[in-house]
């Protein structure tokens, strides 16, 4: 760790704080076909011991989304993600103690371009597959389910995602991908049909290499229509 | 207006509320071709004179969605409105006399279906052109300018707005309502193509009554296509 929690340091941290605001980041992890969120363990305060989405306390004198830059890499050692704005959560009683509003940032990464190191007010720091995620602190469950719906909403209608995975790929693991990230199940020939019909895809003249099944074409993206979809949006319907 | 502002009542209302988050409303209405926006004159306290979106503080035991329908009610007299979470504005000096930051709420209203009425902390209440919005208090430009973008992404990808309309419509009042959210000039034949193809309208045996050009054909949305496409969305490029 960094930084050495003490007592002090979190006074010190609070005072600098807003008292009635707070933020949490929803950060999706994609790894070999999996679609897993990063969780951080409380070492202290109300909440020792339990797992919840990275978060905490806006400093004063920073803007709310340096805020969540600033926390997710205090506690999880994650830096440079695209973090983007969610939503706040505002029910009366989501925090125990007091009146708090958090503001829920989220981000989609390839898991394996990041390494995690628990840091400031977290004893751990993992990531958590999404069909088995603990009990979580507060209202953390619910934000979660929040975001996952946010998620599936937003990559029928914009190629996000797609920088999960390597820059060659077969159809198969692209429908992989939504599979796991929509929760169901695809059928092959009609993913093949439909997201070849978008013309997103260029098909490569090389084949997997160093499979035991039969070799799958490649495909990337095409760059210009990539940009095109990302900025104005398509609907896929499954 | 139905409740005195006097210091008392100020001051007691903004005791029983958070002290460093605030809820802007951007109300957004539409009538006779022109796209407008709710502002209130402010009748006290820094801002009193200025122009602003209705908004104020959270009361401690209310939800942020209950306070953006009390704020509006309060200050305009709407009431029953559907209103939804845009975002939080967190830049640290967005307020000028402390860290305070906003949650933006926002609505898209037929404007004569509503009487305005302006109270409590609002003097006036009135719609503004979105070309002729006067300089507003605090970041409410900014916050307006980024309601008016995310409401442009979302005409383009699903059928909200068409409930502005008239129950029946001509081709040509629906691309009026488009020009005027786009703020673009569309093709007529274009847009007749367009629009017919996505098989959203239903062309009526009837025409104009009452006008003094050549009568156009009506249309109607077919309900089952509407609901289908603001549930999965479509991609509407012009």
């Amino acid at each position: 760790m960094d930084k050495k929690v003490d007592a002090e340091s979190v006074a010190k941290s609070e005072q600098n704080a807003m008292n009635a605001i707070t933020i949490d980041c929803v950060v999706f992890g994609f790894d070999e076909g999996s679609l897993e969120v990063l969780l951080v363990q409380h070492a202290e305060g109300i909440s020792k011991g339990k797992w919840g989405l990275p978060g905490g306390w806006i400093y004063k004198k920073e803007s709310t989304d340096n805020a969540a830059h600033r926390l997710l890499n205090e506690l999880t050692g994650l830096d440079n993600i695209y973090l983007e704005q969610l939503k706040a959560f505002g029910d009366p009683d989501r925090f125990p103690l007091r009146r708090v509003i958090t503001i829920g940032y989220y981000a989609l990464v390839k898991r394996e371009d990041y390494n995690i190191k628990a840091g400031f007010t977290a004893s751990d720091a993992k990531w958590y597959k999404i069909n088995s995620i603990p009990d979580l602190i507060y209202d953390h469950n619910e934000i979660l389910s929040y975001s996952i719906q946010n998620l599936r909403n937003r990559v029928r209608q914009a190629p996000i995602g797609f920088n999960l995975l390597p820059e060659k790929f077969t159809l198969l693991q692209l429908m992989h991908l939504y599979e796991e990230i929509l929760g169901i199940e695809m059928d092959k020939s009609n993913f093949r049909r439909k997201i070849l019909h978008m013309k997103l895809l260029v098909a490569l003249d090389e084949k997997q290499q160093d499979v035991s099944h039969r070799a799958a074409k490649l495909y990337k993206f095409d760059p210009d229509i990539y940009k095109k979809l990302t900025e104005k949006g398509f609907n896929f319907e499954f």
